[in-house]
């Protein structure tokens, strides 16, 4: 059973590692993949975003660990969910928001069962304490019914979202990707919802136009800028062969306008 | 059987990649965990920090190798460990000094059989050489008795201690963690020792003040200083939702004053 | 069977996680280990170095990807490569060309048959859609030449050599490691056969000189430069605890003259 890991505890500690040592002692047979750690610390939005665009390449039964947990420890609750081919396991902070927006949960649930805990549950690591104990033992086989009562309502993440005004639509940066690409939140399908017919549009931000998009980043001189849609489906700014979060001012929240031309 | 690694090689190289072939070609079932290569480079207290907090969550039987190794092609030892539970690999450095406060060594040698080590030694890659081919004979069953001479006294690692006057003791920091949390050298243990009945305490150091002792972030507001002991049995100090160690001027060996009020 | 994964992704992100689910979706038993994925953005010449560095210490059978690919979508070659001991899967832009001065190719094809690559191929992201899946295939047994026709002739690395003029020698660096250890592009074998009776060398650059090859870091005292070779074979300078690429101006193409004395 395949169990993924998605945190923003880096790799410079021994959180990640700690993590494996537990769902080891509980699921020796467990095979854990590390679907991301690199997430920004607290940033809950960026560790969606990796979820969302990893979590359906892994074989149906993996179960997807997700924490970026400024709340530790906090009221906030720890949450596992099932939907047809997958379990995912996380705070209930918004973390899965993007996710159950493609898999349907058939059951969400608490996780306050102290028996699918370690012993000794800290304020600090629930990393360690509640999630991996959980995520093991439903690769052991262990029904998440029996880990907690069962809850319907989830967290909203708050997330920026295109604002369409005819053909003009402002669209937003979520983030920088390790290559200085800018991820923004305009998904390919919404991009045809709102322009059918595929006509030509501009992109413009500060004193810059991006015109059409690019299918890849030769496709336009080194240096550059070009718009395309992106391996996770979402459109993304980039420089060829350079860093665009580098040389574009659009930190995360920055407006781009897109406009049918 | 699972063979752990802790090194201060990062991940922008090889060398960890190269430590992994080497001990599958010599124990293919061997399940290799990274429990963390982001110490500092020549951190042999970090490194040492790290195993501490994290050796104890692996099942019994584990191996944890462990190099952060500035003195490698010296003539320091190579040694590997055995106590009740685990094995321990490592350059004799002081790099198992806080492992081995809790674990009783029942046997320790120098690594010193050639049979053991890869056919050709270099003078600067020992993870490679000695410790990852001395961790996978481990787990393939070779007693470490054949690998080398029994020693009896290891290495001590120079760290800081808190002292203690009466009613007041300067503790230290030790290092600064992924999200910025000040690890000192006052464990639960030493302070529950000083101030069996709980009495109230404040911290102290350059103009700023912390008075008690959280259980978590979110008990004090966003860019709060507090106090509380982490999720490996140590006192941190950390600020809800920043990163401590670039709002507080306080490197590594810095001391703080606590005083029972 | 073993799969080994270098790549310029970074831990940051999720594209070595997603390339993992699309492995174990294909492969379940396959055993996927990473080689480096801290290979500098879009730079092939790093790459190459970290595969020579590493992938000969694998067991004969393993499977070796590698992904630094700036031209991904455009009409650079997908290849697979099958040696005496390995399997290779690239793309065709050089970064094969260092190891396979070593391993001498048996059959080089290029990925071009759409039933060993997912259903929908993106332009960005071919380490997820065409080399992962290659590599998973070839685990499960599929031989590489149904993958696609054979070719012969690669892309070259365009690498800086060594310039022999007598008894002096002008040598490059090549990169920096983790360690801040400048790497150059002269191997211990080259220098051996300009330099056969081992007669005593000077390096010289900028102000700098250093006399005599070192063994290891301890041979010089702390703070001071040494030159040796490094654990992968070729001439390193370093100073003994210190980050020699800070404390040296010497980036990537500096020059370096080696004399015999």
């Amino acid at each position: 059973m395949i169990i993924t890991l998605t945190t923003d505890f880096g790799f410079s500690d021994h959180f990640v590692g700690v993590m494996k040592g537990v769902i080891l002692s509980i699921a020796p047979a467990a095979q854990i993949v590390d679907l991301c750690h690199g997430v920004p610390a607290h940033d809950i939005l960026a560790g969606a975003l990796s979820l969302e665009a990893g979590y359906g390449y892994f074989p149906h039964g993996t179960i997807h660990v997700a924490v970026v947990d400024p709340g530790v420890g906090s009221a906030r609750a720890a949450i596992a969910v099932r939907t047809e081919h997958y379990h995912f396991v996380a705070p209930d902070n918004g973390l899965l928001d993007l996710v159950l927006q493609s898999e349907t949960p058939q059951k969400i649930v608490q996780l306050t069962n102290p028996q699918y805990q370690l012993a000794s549950v800290s304020s600090t690591f629930h990393g360690r304490d509640i999630f991996s104990p959980a995520a093991a033992h439903i690769a052991a086989g262990v029904p998440i019914e029996q880990m907690g009562e069962p809850i319907d309502e989830l967290t909203q993440l708050k997330t920026p979202a295109p604002k369409i005004a005819g053909d003009a639509m402002e669209i937003h940066v979520l983030m920088a990707d390790r290559f200085g690409n800018l991820i923004t939140d305009l998904t390919r399908a919404a991009f045809e919802r709102w322009n059918p017919a595929g006509r030509c549009v501009r992109f413009q931000w500060g004193g810059t136009e991006i015109n059409g998009i690019s299918r890849t980043y030769a496709d336009v001189s080194c240096g550059a800028p070009l718009a395309y849609f992106g391996s996770s489906g979402r459109l993304e700014i980039a420089i060829n062969k350079c860093r665009a979060a580098d040389q574009i001012n659009a930190p995360a929240g920055s407006a781009i306008l897109v406009r049918i031309l």
